[in-house]
């Protein structure tokens, strides 16, 4: 009989972590699955605070990941797919264990360390026919859809420059700070051990390099880039020259020490014919221009946003949608999938449009060029 | 033992319904509750729906809400509230039916069609010691409650002015359109026997009159409304005079036929010391100017948002919250009263701060006494 | 032989009036006239530092205007027109004894203290065949001129509200101010006397009527008049609800009292085909939004602004204009009228095109009608 | 005796020029000085028509700029300072004839073509005695002032991040264009011969150098520039990293085929302790941002801004200052240091705080730094 209802499970994501609950409660926006497992912190009072708090059968709250990858597989109403939410440098051991067991795996971002480990964590999933989404939130968001639909349609024409920048002002007490063990215990990812040689690329100049691929395809080729690190083990700030494979120019600029700015992401796309620009933060909206015509507010929810990206739409106009719903937009996607598979539909390739293991493998080889770039004193250095 | 997990129903809400929708997903993110029941639509086909979604015993899917009022307070594991999501003229008969069984009340707004109608559910939830929630669900928003934390604080000084407006344009073709018959079947909130006497009022003024009420404390005394029908049986566009209590005026300015706005409340307040300006379709920002000060733009997420509203944050700086969260918190403060009262706890008057009954009554009487002075040629009328 | 180049005086406007030096600036923009004489001000030392300053010939710096009209009516290289800028209380007086001696009348507004002085004014300056322009600065912008022609060619259809606002910060702290005295030296604004029973709707509220009715052509019919003084003199803030003679509703408020603003005239048309707003703190563009179409953001400058307004532009797109440029305009206007008839051609209708003694009377109406609204408690008041 | 009003004239800047035209408006505006002369077009009649416009002595309207220089300088009333606004490619030859002439000069940017040429003028100024400014306008603008007072004051700390754009989209229907005659014809600037090897980074992106540099007094150490050209002679679009000499790093984007943009100069400066945005299409206001603490819109006008840069208000809050007023500025400056010589009084350090040859230097290198940096792959080169 065909199944209705996912189950799924978590790694990482305990009870006082930020983006585990976001993608619990986003994914329960869509009703159609069950979280019925996890092994959601090493540490074992924190991991069962999860389980109760979700009244999840006690057997299925794991110690960790290989037991839950092994015990889940095993059992005839294991889980569909899990989620894998742990800090950067766990990724790669988990998907691979999860993989081999033959279960789904939707994994946050950066995907893993180096570039090795993520051609083989695609490698295995094609062998074993399995699904892998990554969770490069923001195209999750109904405007980012629109976007890539405009472009798509010519609206913008042929790209020629872009202009893209992360902003985010909390790490600003970081600059001359002396004491590394406590800035390291403040956060994981100031710690290269754990979060992979990169802070501020890693965690969110990825995400521009994403977005823009997301909308535009287009492909970086190199990167010149120029990183600050003000004296901290890994860097805080980075200004990055890009070129992609069709001789688009632009520019990246990340920060985690930017006054004034707390999570600014925002797009600009110029074509010959017109240009985009989206704001992470104002989600809702979206600013078009075409060619000497006035610049144009594009609202969520209006009967001229493009049938692809309104199908997405949760609210009507005027009604905001925020960071919960373009996370669970990802997982519409990709549950969508899952479930095809689990029944045992052919999936199309529209079915596969969410961000996969290919985007991931992508997203490692920019963080990759750009320390190298980096290091090697900011000059051009292929992707 | 001590229950943590709340049992709830809803009247109305089939799975076409935009506002049902939004309470059962709000009400999910709080984790605390889950619905057991309900009797979502008068058309069988679409109320069983509902309840095969959500996988409800079928049992307590009911034809009507006397049934259900009925079969649930006789269950010993019924639901501890019911959340009224109907159009207006069902809210009397069906918030009656639960309080008279027992039941705490959650209901949209307006609450009814008469004041009469509003004190008796008031006194009835009185008699029964039954808690009463009414949705409006603006004041939900982190940053509406940092206004009311601002105003509370003195930042703002005495209040010597108001200017509101709440601008929608998604009725503006009703002007002119002669088939009303047609133009009502598209939405209640047209028909005089359904909405109750107003349309643009009833629906977002009503708005306007709560959150100042909720941000300042001030009551409105009375009120000078000019209303539009455009030839259509109900107001469309609402431009109001307003006198509160302590003497200070302003205006209240509402319109669906005002293009370029879609769901536009904005609150603005001025006072002797200060001024503050909250705009719902950015809710995640505040602007507060001090005398003779540079205007900021407060942003939630941030250190210096007061304890009392950060402690109602879902997410961190810059990640936006949205429609969903808003709801959510109006939830999150009900079913907290609702659970204490559950568990035989006692009550404190912070335990109570959320829109209630008295806010409900409130609303009616402005919405009365506003079309009562358009009647009479846009005159001072008492509220 | 034909004259290419005018002469002109001013009564008022010493070296430290701000109006005064901006009409004299403005003026000389336009490279079409030399100020040549004036009564600067009353005090002798103020009025012969003005001559100085812009080496007048000593004998055309008169004591008073009586002596200026009679001596320039007297000279054959005479003035060509007056500038008058003093407090409200003279311009009648100073109006008609320039209108008697034969000779063009450019005046600040409000044009006088009674309707009917300003009736007298029109009908001295019909009957002496001369022109009287009044300075309603605002609509020499060019945007608003754009939003007029959009008005005219039917871009936003049928008007059905109004929502505008002029905003003002700067005499909050006269509220509570017991010291009248001091608060009447501090500006003649305050004193009643001079500024003649209004302090607010005279002086920016009238703005407001101005810019409306010459965007859209409407004239006011009556008004709903609720005016605030806080104990002083005259009024500081008001809300008024209007009704234009098409029956077209809307709302003018206007303070100068609301933190946070500091010259914040608004003006908001809505239509039954779209919607403009313009805002004077950003007079260089235009939002425009076609009924469920994005909101299109209209610069000056650009290709697609009409040649009506694209003909007043002195700067190219994205090099801002400002109020000098508006005060330039609202006099290129109606100097050329006046070179005109200097060269004694015909005037056509549109050589008339800039706000002249009718527009005197109606702002004097609209005065007169709101003061006498909020005395018998802000009722509706004939205009 | 000492003099009050100077004497000056201008090189280029016939009636159809943009920028002449300007010039002449923006210095009558500090009522200071008269145009007595000028060789404003190499067109004899463009030229007589200027002369016959501003009233000039036909004599003084000269054929070539060196008779005019030779002229002028033999006069007992000759000009105090020649203005010139010619293309890029004759301000050296020009300038160098009116210093030689011993005649303080005032001129457009970019300096020179060279950076010899541009020390060669400085060491010449410097051996004459003669002042010499350059025309870095936006500079003029208050609120650059206030941003310069900001930083000097320490409100943003230690700089450690830059990220500045200046944006248009005018040129942006030349990308593809083939007929590269046609195209030099249409604007002087897309000329090598004419405009020095530079269109974008020479017209526009040497204002984000200069305006960076004026505001926090950091010198260029290195550039990595990207150029591109689309098929045209010169450079259409450029994204540069910068080094200061501080260690300081940031980006320079400018373009003139961006759509959506006008005359976008957006510069933003990150410290230790705050944050800094100007807007030039919005001149009139400036964000600053405290760590941790709310943004601040700071208007000009009010009495927070610094007294340095109020002292250069010329209306008042809410009055919308533009790009005259910041001309003017920039010849208010000058002027001032002009009349003391001329006086014969002493100059201090305070009366040249005007951009000036310094400025014009540094400009040019930055420029040919750029174009090398380009030509050799975008890598970095010294400035």
């Amino acid at each position: 009989m065909e199944r209705r209802i996912l189950r799924w499970g978590m790694v990482g994501g305990d009870l006082n972590a930020f983006i585990g609950d976001v993608h619990r409660k986003a994914c329960a926006m869509n009703e159609n699955a069950v979280l019925v497992c996890g092994s959601f912190s090493r540490r074992a009072d924190r991991n069962q605070a999860v389980g109760m708090h979700y009244g999840l059968d006690p057997e299925r709250v794991y110690p960790d990941y290989e037991t839950m990858a092994a015990q889940e597989a095993a059992r005839e109403d294991g889980i569909d797919w899990v989620s894998i939410c742990t800090p950067n440098d766990s990724h790669y051991p988990i998907a691979k264990a999860f993989l081999e067991r033959g279960i789904h795996v939707y994994c946050e971002k950066p995907l893993t360390f180096t570039v090795e480990q993520a051609e083989e964590l695609k490698a295995l999933a094609e062998e074993k026919g399995l699904l892998f989404g990554v969770n490069y939130s923001h195209s999750g968001n109904v405007m980012v859809h629109e976007a890539r639909e405009l472009v798509r349609s010519g609206a913008i024409g042929e790209l020629i420059n872009v202009n893209c920048e992360y902003f985010q002002e909390y790490l600003v007490d970081d600059i001359g700070n002396q004491d590394t063990e406590m800035l390291q215990l403040s956060s994981w990812r100031k710690d290269p051990e754990i979060s992979g040689g990169s802070n501020c690329v890693g965690d969110i100049c990825s995400h521009i390099e994403h977005t823009v691929s997301f909308i535009t395809g287009m492909k970086l080729k190199r990167v010149c880039a120029l990183l600050d690190t003000y004296g901290q083990p890994l860097d805080l700030n980075a200004n990055i020259l890009v070129e992609f494979e069709n001789g688009c120019h632009g520019v990246f600029a990340s920060s985690q020490v930017c006054i004034g700015h707390m999570n600014g992401l925002v797009v600009r796309l110029f074509g010959t014919k017109g240009a985009i620009e989206w704001v992470q933060e104002e989600p809702n909206t979206l600013k078009l221009t075409k060619k000497g015509q006035p610049t144009q507010i594009l609202n969520r929810g209006m009967g001229y946003i493009s049938p692809a990206a309104a199908g997405m739409e949760r609210l009507p106009f005027g009604h905001p949608e925020g960071l919960y719903e373009a996370f669970a937009n990802m997982y519409r996607a990709f549950t969508y999938a899952v479930l095809k598979k689990v029944n045992g539909e052919e999936l199309t390739r529209e079915d596969l449009d969410f961000p996969n293991v290919d985007d991931g493998i992508r997203g490692v080889r920019f963080i990759t060029a750009s320390l190298k770039s980096s290091r090697n004193g900011a000059v051009w250095t292929e992707v």
